[in-house]
């Protein structure tokens, strides 16, 4: 793809109560992304929805839908309407009693080019996400799309770098994480500060080691059920194969945020940096173990 | 290890032109770090030379010495001297013909306690490892010491999140890293930031993703051969499990850079970053793999 360039947009926001006020807002930013040039638009994870996942509640899987299903169609109008490339994120009802958190690709004429299972789960105080989701099952494998072959992972995805290494490995030009991630608003401030930066650290080390530029679009603002309340930290950011900062958003704006990437960087990057050729292998077999313990 | 308390110290410096100066140097420095509470030292890479591998050169081979030597027996003395666990890095002739670029490890008693043959070999111009190095066979296997479980990689390394990982996996309590990585003078300054900033991400990232702390030890000053010239860019440092900086050195300066590591926090952090519960084994399989092109 040397001749190509990818102009991608992050949409950083709060979330609205009611999936129709977030699909409103989205509608309006996704036009006036693509009236500034953007061709790949990347949405936050569950962008339709508060972050239902901070409390284990059986009514909130009333909010899955199926995929092809009403949002996919709203996405799709969208991705035909701008001629754009959206990665969105939805909460799928596969069938009663199993459901994924899934990021669906649409290619710019409307069609759905993929989706990816989100493969790893979390799950601790506030981010009760095993309850909801069952792990992935569609693999690694990137989404070719009329902008480039695209690695989307989800959230958690973002600490594991064999996640980061398979999608490289399967030819992945860029990766890009829909995130909903925050502060325990009861951790200290050197804590909070500590996790942002270990965050933003792990995903540019994923451009570093595979040489391809990386894009995590995360919401903002306070969320709360009960006692328990998350403070999403935001902080969204592109990055080159270097690991290098193309663009960053702030903690608490809602933002567009965007950058133009050149695929053919990587190529560049790896020359210098040449570690694919220099993989062992043949020593690399552990890696499918839970731990080395014999 | 709960009530243990890691005394790290590393010895940045420019290296002299002979292998005896150089140790002259490192026994002073080593004893030193000890007096001020050391008990655990980590040299930098192939700290008895110049980093000959900026040619290649028939007679640098005559540099290498066995496993154990005279080198070995220095540093045995100096370890059961001072009662401190050090990590050295040898050029290592393993017969004629057969050189491995090899960190041995010598426990506080002067034995030597295991060692490591750096596993990825790189090879780019005025770092022409291949040449002199062939890749280890021992695997990434940790060396229990007196002072934890030694997680010991050497330079090249660094840029491979599956090395940090199995030596986690195998028990590591901490990732150390003896290591030469310089600037071509003829980069630009940014470029030159660039690379600096990735190289500490990276290591960084290793220590995010599996919860143990890291360090790294890296050679200062500019050495040429011909119209070859290195410029070896210091900033050894160390971080705790979740990436953030306890000690980082200068570009320029010989220093000792020392902090005390509690191996317990790993525990801590894992708690709240569960990702060995969460690695998806089943799905890791092509990791093994030189490319996914089928």
């Amino acid at each position: 793809m040397t001749s190509r360039s990818i102009h991608l947009a992050l949409i950083q926001s709060q979330v609205f109560a009611t999936p129709a006020e977030n699909i409103q807002y989205l509608s309006e930013q996704i036009a006036s992304a693509t009236t500034n040039g953007a061709n790949l638009i990347l949405l936050q994870e569950l962008h339709n929805t508060p972050y239902f996942c901070i409390e284990e509640n059986p009514a909130c899987f009333d909010l899955a839908e199926t995929i092809p299903g009403p949002s996919t169609e709203v996405f799709s109008k969208l991705a035909n309407e701008h001629g754009v490339v959206i990665v969105a994120s939805l909460f799928e009802k596969r069938t009663g009693g199993l459901y994924h958190n899934t990021a669906v690709v649409f290619e710019n004429d409307g069609s759905i080019a993929g989706k990816y299972r989100k493969m790893h789960i979390p799950d601790d105080p506030g981010f009760y996400e095993k309850y909801y989701f069952t792990p992935g099952d569609l693999g690694f494998t990137p989404i070719q799309t009329s902008v480039g072959k695209l690695g989307v992972l989800v959230c958690w995805d973002q600490w594991f770098p064999e996640a980061a290494r398979l999608m490289a490995l399967a030819g992945a030009e860029i990766l890009l994480y829909p995130t909903a991630i925050g502060w325990d608003p009861q951790d200290t401030k050197k804590e909070q500060a500590r996790q942002l930066d270990a965050w933003i650290t792990i995903q540019r080390s994923h451009a570093i080691a595979n040489g391809i530029a990386v894009a995590s679009c995360n919401r903002i603002g306070s969320e709360s059920v009960a006692d328990m309340t998350s403070t999403f930290w935001g902080n969204s950011f592109i990055c080159g194969p270097q690991g290098e900062f193309l663009a960053r958003a702030s903690s608490d704006n809602n933002e567009i945020l965007s950058a133009s990437i050149a695929p053919e960087k990587t190529e560049q990057v790896r020359r210098i940096w040449p570690y694919l050729r220099d993989r062992r292998i043949d020593a690399y077999g552990d890696l499918t173990r839970r731990y080395i313990d014999n």
